[in-house]
């Protein structure tokens, strides 16, 4: 078996996330429906994927890897001049939707492990909270807030959290599965250029991120943002260690895998060994926000 | 009567264009509509528009107005701290799909005319020609496009056509109206930064574009940029004069209405009367791309 990486991104809105389940659109689902054709599977192949994206969160640097049978992959090139790689890229962009896009399938190099060699991930939250700044063009990947946010008391109420903590105040928690995450990136501003102009993004980024976590820390900003709590209050939401209701957590609309950062490749392995064992003791599932 | 200037932006993915056609989705017809409904008016009133856009074309910049009675507009702060056009603008948005959003409303100062009071317009065509730069979350605008493209022999074959021309051969024709025009910018480039990196970008602004102009100038240089035709090929077509079959009308996915653009204050009525008097001796409709 060969492994391929593979490099894609999603418009989330009309997925129920990226884990199958039965009868309903998934991009697990498809992806792997889309890959049994064109790699003339008889089964269909398990794709294992960096983030496992909730409903409604978008993806524009996904990264997965899946295995494949030596001569499928040598198949794939056929007569043409393509590579394997851009041949299986061209078959499933003729298959797949266009809120699925597979930017490039490649060999894995030894070791790499999609889900659990990355050392980060970063999320990008992008709220409009202006009339003037509600682009429909854009719809799907901002949240239009109907009040006024206050960048830089969210920003300041951000700080404390940054850094190693348990982050169980901000997860969704799963049975015998650490909460223990080392926060990296945690900035709020309003950038005066580029796409996002006049928006207030947030970027979010760690090694890995607990079930509903990106969305829990940006539920709690807002509150700071619209006045309604203190900025010291999500500190203290996260040292008090208990899920807090009044915290919310944010819609998808806004929320977007930027990027899934892997060591040299000479590390993935010993990477992969680490990540597996000292962060999901029982099968903690990934990377999900 | 008070003129009022609307400022808005749509997503022509899914309206048959501007323009109010009978038992189809259109945006001057929800956006009468909705005005109807928040004027109180007895009958829809009547929305003058910068640029008719044709079906599946976006506008990010586009200006309107609307002609309303003192009272009806008095009536909208109600008893608010709004202004009455941030409270029409509440009031649109509650309404409209998020398709279309209107950005501002405001007293348009005296000679206003949206349609005839522009000194430019300015369209973009983004297209992405190579697969890794497919972004799901902004397919709506960019266009995907199979083969990469040679931009600077889009651009050198854009060169000869700025400047003041007959457009009769990349424009639709009306009788009686004249199809000269001045081509300002007609630029392509391939931006290395930005919302925009990589992908291929025209920049197209005129002081008014004939009907389907904007992509009769953009199928004319696909045909350049995938060497199906020489660089010289275009300003050809140009000097001919006539609507050669060929070249193609590009799709209206990859093209947005950017800006309009108005004189000062003084000079709005001057333009107007010009405009009117030398651009469109039988009922020009103003502006379609």
């Amino acid at each position: 078996m060969l492994r391929i990486r593979l490099d894609f991104s999603y418009d989330g809105t009309d997925f129920a996330g990226w884990a199958r389940q039965p009868g309903l659109r998934t991009v697990e689902g498809l992806l792997r429906e889309a890959l049994t054709v064109v790699l003339r599977a008889s089964a269909a192949p398990r794709v294992t994927v960096a983030g496992r994206t909730d409903a409604g969160v978008h993806a524009r640097g996904q990264v997965a890897h899946v295995d494949v049978e030596e001569a499928a992959w040598g198949a794939l090139s056929g007569l043409s001049r393509r590579t394997a790689g851009e041949a299986l890229v061209a078959r499933l962009g003729g298959l797949l939707p266009r809120d699925v896009v597979v930017h490039t399938a490649e060999l894995a190099p030894p070791g790499f492990d999609a889900r659990f060699s990355p050392l980060r991930r970063r999320y990008a939250y992008r709220i409009a909270d202006d009339p003037t700044l509600r682009d429909p063009l854009r719809r799907m990947f901002v949240l239009w807030h109907r009040r006024p946010l206050d960048v830089a008391a969210m920003h300041d109420a951000a700080r404390p959290l940054v850094g190693q903590h348990d982050f169980a105040a901000f997860s969704k928690p799963r049975e015998g599965a650490t909460t223990i995450r080392t926060l990296e990136i945690f900035d709020w501003e309003r950038p005066t250029s580029g796409a996002d102009a006049g928006l207030v993004l947030a970027t979010v980024q760690a090694d890995a991120f607990c079930h509903n976590m990106v969305r829990a820390l940006v539920g709690a900003s807002l509150a700071v943002g619209e006045g309604r709590r203190p900025r010291a209050w999500p500190a203290a939401v996260l040292a008090a260690g208990l899920r807090e209701p009044a915290a919310g957590v944010a819609s998808p609309v806004g929320l977007t895998l930027e990027q899934v950062t892997y060591p040299d490749d000479a590390e993935l392995a010993a990477r992969a060994h680490l990540t597996r064992n000292h962060r999901v003791p029982q099968g903690f599932s990934g990377g999900g926000p």
